[in-house]
């Protein structure tokens, strides 16, 4: 306080106050991990029907890679504030905007903006965290625990007995699929995870492989019927690999296609080929075979199919399961906002194991300064964007 | 007994006893109605592991329909016994048959030869029926209600307030999923049926529509967005009607393909046309619009894919339906195994309203003599075939 008070000049009139500005990552074009950046931008209040959260946690996604590197379907136009989800306190709420008080711990689960000090998201797409959750766990569930829950309970119907493929067992969505199976009597396990992850997640599955194994054939020698869900976040050729594991009344499941990304940058190469790899399928083969084929995009159905409603429920199911203590988010690493590429790069090597965090109010972690530079990567910068950096 | 001592000359050497006979109707080839009649054949005894069954009651289906014109895949040589289903007494047992005492009333699930008045099953296929089920609705149950429960509680997930949409609600997996439906709370059924039907199961659906009207625009204008679950027993271009008439996250099942039987025999053009017209769908385009496709065939599931376990739980679960007064099959009419080929008429021209039932014990209708043959049609025959029968 006293600070501020020396900084006035009493006698003259008050300027206009400065917008208020916030610390947010920023894309400011398509590409390697340099292209997003923490920055700052003026507050955005909330609209009405809106509620304004001061976010203490963020999660990360594969999709915020894709997003990055420009190779989702229907890519925003740069630059933008990045992020899904977050978590944290509710500030303020705009007009009418109902079922919310100030000092609430929320989720959030929006469609871009997420990572920042503050944002405002339309109240249908915000969640009440239980007092035992903490704010990382919160960021971490919508992207992973949603995807997992209505991938195994809606469109698999997961029953005892049965047996589920899944890629990335150390990945959020994979630990989240590994924690809702436990739940279910006598499900057996096969996934597939980097080498140097195994001595971590091998108790979350029954059969643990290497990713760059012949995994059909390795399922086929355990289980010669093949599984009764195969969960594929891969997409391109191993989707037809997927569809020929399945048993009588399997259920293959798309809901990724993580394969497009090979390189730091976009790959037209590895965008196509993970596209003319796989096979069209007629649903005369399918009754043939009796077998399932779906696709699942959680942020489509939300943001772009308006299932709000169909979330909120699956939601509430989830953090009573987080409650009753069924499912607890793994959190690989908290992350400051200025070491956003370093974080995404570690989820790009498949390094983790479980979630990744980006935490406003952590300090980012010291780096060499370069004498070449002005300022160095880790620092938050002014919302002003180079020639180099658009390159 | 009198009369079979009166018969035997007592001074003479018993002769080897006649190999028993039992009535049954055999396909004598591919065709029309004609081709499939009632003849004696000597009656196979039990075989290790299998039930011998005193049928009472047999269900007809569309497949039957299907199997006589040969039209199926894997389609038998004729001659052969035709029927999937029936119901009767345990009277004999073979060799380590365990479960079953003579006397069990029962209903048997077979691969072909259930129309028959005796019938071996290997115990696998083989369900108790509880005291209160009537033989009638035994037989009626495996096709239709297995082939229900199956799309709506396995395959689709069936949940409260999702809307349903299905072919032919007079037939007998059409009045099956009426009534499972109406197990749930809030399910809204969207179907078709013949005009003439509507009266009498307009009461069972909220939306009855005209085989032959524009479904998918009668839908759109009572759902803009469509349905969550559609049922397939047409194929050809109603495949795509279906997954096309798809909410987010709407579920298409493939499970019949009537609209190959256009004509009294085979039609190639029919054939052919309900397979070009089938779409092909990548599972891309799936992910890109939530969307779940499947097939479900449940003659494959038991006998070729081998899923006699699952099936029996299914069975059990609508026996237990049954006898709580959930679901309750709706007979259409019983016909003598001489009229099997008016009976499977009256369900090829889509006249039936339920399950249409073969009862061995009852007698053919009365048919005007044609003064050119020496025996009408609804006489059960000696097994011999004509050359005009095989044309």
């Amino acid at each position: 306080m006293s600070t501020e008070e020396k900084k006035e000049a009493p006698e003259t009139p008050a300027p206009a106050p400065a917008p208020k500005e916030v610390r947010c990552i920023v894309l400011t074009g398509f590409g390697g991990p340099k292209m997003a950046r923490c920055q700052k931008r003026p507050q955005t209040p909330a609209q009405e029907g809106e509620v304004l959260i001061r976010v203490k946690a963020c999660g990360v996604s594969f999709q915020d890679i894709m997003v990055r590197q420009g190779v989702l379907e229907h890519a925003p136009k740069t630059p933008l504030v990045m992020g899904f989800e977050c978590a944290g306190e509710v500030e303020a709420l705009g007009e009418n905007t109902s079922g919310f008080n100030i000092g609430d711990r929320v989720i959030g689960f929006c469609d871009y903006k997420a990572w920042s000090e503050v944002v405002a998201i339309p109240a249908q797409f915000v969640y009440k965290m239980p007092e035992n959750m903490s704010f990382q766990d919160g960021a971490a569930l919508p992207m992973s625990y949603l995807t997992a829950y209505i991938l195994l309970f809606d469109i698999a119907n997961l029953r005892q007995g049965q047996s589920v493929f899944t890629h990335s067992v150390g990945g959020g969505v994979g630990i989240a699929v590994t924690q809702l199976c436990h739940m279910m009597e006598d499900v057996k396990l096969f996934g597939t995870a980097s080498y140097q992850k195994h001595e971590t997640v091998k108790a979350n599955v029954d059969h643990l492989f290497d990713h760059v194994v012949d995994y059909p054939q390795e399922v086929r020698k355990l289980s010669p019927e093949g599984v009764d869900i195969f969960l594929d976040c891969l997409c391109g050729e191993d989707a037809n690999k997927g569809i020929s594991l399945l048993k009588p009344m399997g259920k293959y499941i798309l809901y990724g296609s993580s394969n497009i990304v090979t390189g730091e940058t976009k790959s037209f190469f590895s965008f196509a080929k993970s596209w003319w790899q796989v096979d069209k399928i007629s649903p005369i083969k399918l009754y043939d075979e009796n077998k399932t084929i779906a696709g699942f995009q959680l942020r489509t159905l939300l943001h772009k199919q308006g299932q709000h409603q169909y979330i909120r429920e699956i939601m509430n199911k989830l953090i009573k399961l987080y409650s009753d203590g069924k499912i607890r988010p793994v959190i690989d690493s908290a992350w400051a906002f200025e070491d956003v590429g370093e974080a995404m790069q570690k989820m790009q090597d498949r390094k983790n194991i479980g979630k990744i965090i980006l935490d406003p109010t952590i300090e980012p972690k010291p780096k060499p300064v370069s004498p070449a530079r002005t300022h160095t990567t880790s620092q938050c910068s002014e919302d002003k964007e180079t020639a180099e950096d658009q390159q």
